[in-house]
């Protein structure tokens, strides 16, 4: 077996007592000819490493650059630097595997995070880089073990999908048809039911309408996949390929669905905080550092630790969009015509104004329920007004809406005749109907992404810096 | 609050002291218009709720079928039936959606397989389906929390890519272009340089090429995540969809790659035998009633939990390519010219081959390593003979085939060379090759098709019956 090395995060972890261990990892840095500050991955704290002086020739030495990995067996003694408790004494160094410095991509310097997007490749052996994924690690686990341990059942939704029923955005075709020349119809359409699926298939932009099914006879389910939209959006919050984690329950209720989303979302922050401590003080530190260079005004008030706690400690508040319509037209903001999008009852709330209501008026989450039922989807549950629908958007500080969900539509008549309003085809739906006709029950569920909540626990403000391998218009590299 | 239901699971493990408690679920059966068998999918044991004769009307009664959903409040006794410690006297029934029995698709009787893959979003309502999903979701978090305890980090390969240089199988296009009418260049090729991601791009094939990418600074890595062939395989065994697990090691050699995969098979399904007893007992039963139509000697020696305790507490069993080779050839079956396909060194071993291995002669799984490289991809390490490399496949007794992995070649010469003799194109794959010019580092890794797994732990015989909603050739139904 090759692999008989401790990890460092183990080994910074263990006590100093003479014992003679092996490491393996890439160099960061490397000083005075001496000093190797060796990292595995395992943990955003490096080794120090200390390389006897003229045990090793020059052309050794030399090879010792960034990111050159090594192989070192040696003693743990206690270290008399600071910043660590431990250190190896090397006993025997191995290259095992040059890095030539002058053709290394990323120097041991500062990098743009654009500069880094381009280095996607290489960008995990950077501390920003390695912390982000490492916590994003935490919380795609915490996700599993949170509904685990409820008892909800993971199902894997399909992600060809004949269906664009939904009507949840743009879609990616999917197809072996040759483009050059795909096979026609007699009226020259195309003819895909010669194509691979025997009709036109297209990439999921949700789960929820297959998790419905799920959770009409097992009772309570997640999804925890990739969906797309493509979207010709450019911007810091959107990508063409996103994870979304969509749970669905049986006999639920639009509180229980608020009850349940709110919980998972302070379990799963504080699975992070309780298992990423390190890496989550080098992000904190980062964010101050990159706030350094904005005005006063535009630095937050709580650091990404504060906030988080901040987020876990505190209930979030529940409102009606009604009411929220009330408190932006109340509010100064408004009165001083600051708001760029008109505010009245029935808008479709724009950015700035869910940004007010989180991030100044109540300074926390917010849990944004009964929305007009024009501007949400056709599945979602009337309300008695006959205006309003059991929907709920949870809106939080700095990132805006995390959460969508609602009570599902379980009465057929009215369900039907909600879709002939909207013009969903009700023949094509005919399996998602039957769930209503046979043994209905109240459920609901909701849709996080998860790269939007990875920003929020990382403060990473561009979501092409929180998934390995960004999807975005004219961009599919690696 | 809608939901202050107890689950049934938990109220079959509880002890009935004259509680009051609310359920909800599907009826499974009525019997005598007194006893309900009902079930919530949180486990496949129905509990039984009596209706005090003479309580209800008729008109009540009747509306109790099959798949009609109750909410029932009552008080949990023991009960004097067998097949149950307690069940519940209804106090109050309200009947949450009716079923009618004279349109609901499924009878209370047996149906084939086939006939619920066509009614794939109400079969989860079935004790074999409920069992095979509750199962899958066991190993599924049972693969997460193996690798979580490990240090290995969960990472989200691309789905949508533009790299097709790995060879691994026919590959969907994903495109935003119209069909009818696509953009074309001066020489009259379809122009994907107009497409939503500016070049031509597919659906994953494999997240290796960029897991290796992780693992190469995170250490290690897994990934678990939908992967897709467009091939016309129509049988029992091949999905165009389907969920592969892809575990990448840094500092990892052929040996501790065959190890790792080792431990890792058997704690999934010890992990499924530990907490889905009742699952796993029924569909064993559901198998053994299978058989029974089968000639003796076609049925399995082994029941399904005697051949998973087999496998969690045998050692797998481990040989060369070349003397699997020659086991084959002195073989009685090769002697007397049982084997359809020939065997000599070089060829691809036949699913009879593999399975004549693993059923007949070590009766146990098998990990055959050191294949010759003219069968194997370009990325696998190169041994000293020149002649093989350092893959290993795991057979397993009645699936055949459920892991591939290897070695990879870390050593940048060697791959390029073997690149050029397999035709594969180093400038698409520059990034890849980074990774070997910067820091290399021996590691390697395996994929393991979930499905596959699903299969052997549930004794399904067909693959579209482990996964929610199969795709497969002329069919994305759902």
């Amino acid at each position: 077996m090759f692999n008989k090395r401790i990890k460092i995060k183990e080994l910074l972890a263990t006590a100093a007592q003479g014992q003679q261990v092996t490491v393996m990892g890439w160099v960061r840095t490397f000083r005075n000819n001496q000093f190797v500050a060796l990292n595995d991955g395992s943990t955003n704290n490096n080794l120090q490493v200390v390389i006897e002086l003229g045990k090793y020739d020059d052309a050794f030495l030399k090879r010792i650059t960034t990111s050159a990995s090594l192989k070192v067996t040696g003693i743990l003694v206690e270290s008399l630097g600071k910043g660590q408790s431990v250190e190896v004494k090397a006993e025997e160094v191995e290259i095992l595997g040059d890095s030539d410095a002058e053709t290394y991509p990323l120097q041991p310097k500062k990098h743009s995070l654009e500069f880094l997007r381009e280095k996607a490749h290489l960008r995990f052996r950077t501390n920003t880089f390695s912390s982000v994924f490492r916590v994003r690690h935490s919380l795609a686990f915490a996700v599993h073990k949170f509904f685990n341990d409820k008892g909800f059942f993971y199902l894997h939704t399909p992600i060809v999908t004949a269906s664009d029923a939904e009507g949840a955005g743009e879609m990616f075709r999917v197809s072996t048809l040759p483009f050059d020349n795909p096979p026609r119809k007699e009226d020259g359409s195309v003819d895909f039911s010669e194509d691979f699926f025997g009709r036109a298939t297209n990439l999921t932009v949700s789960g929820q309408l297959e998790g419905e099914l799920g959770a009409t006879a097992l009772g309570q389910i997640y999804t925890f996949g990739p969906t797309f939209r493509a979207e010709n959006s450019n911007t810091a919050r959107h990508l063409a390929e996103f994870w979304m984690i969509e749970p669905e329950a049986a006999f639920y209720d639009l509180e229980d669905n608020a009850a349940l989303a709110e919980e998972f979302i302070q379990y799963i922050i504080r699975y992070a905080m309780e298992n990423n401590g390190d890496d989550l003080e080098f992000l904190r530190q980062r964010l101050l550092d990159e706030e350094k260079g904005k005005p006063q005004t535009e630095r937050s008030e709580l650091d990404l630790i504060q906030k988080l706690q901040f987020v876990v400690e505190n209930k979030f508040e529940r409102i009606t969009y009604t009411e929220a319509i009330d408190i932006l037209l109340q509010s100064n903001h408004y009165k001083k015509k600051k708001f760029q999008y008109d505010v009245k009852w029935g808008i479709d709330m724009q950015s700035e104004h869910e940004r007010y209501l989180v991030e100044k008026h109540f300074k926390k989450p917010v849990i944004v329920t009964d929305y007009p039922k024009e501007i949400k989807a056709f599945y979602m549950r009337q309300n008695e007004d006959g205006k309003t629908v059991a929907a709920m958007d949870i809106l939080a500080p700095g990132i805006g809406e995390i959460v969508g969900g609602s009570q599902r539509e379980e009465r057929y008549d009215k369900l039907v005749e909600r879709m002939k309003e909207m013009h969903v085809p009700a023949e094509e739906l005919w399996w998602y109907l039957d769930t209503r006709r046979f043994g209905t029950v109240p459920h609901a569920g909701f849709g996080l992404g998860f790269e939007r909540m990875v920003q929020f626990v990382t403060g990473m403000g561009n979501i092409r810096d929180v998934i390995p391998f960004p999807r975005t218009p004219k961009n599919a590299e690696f």
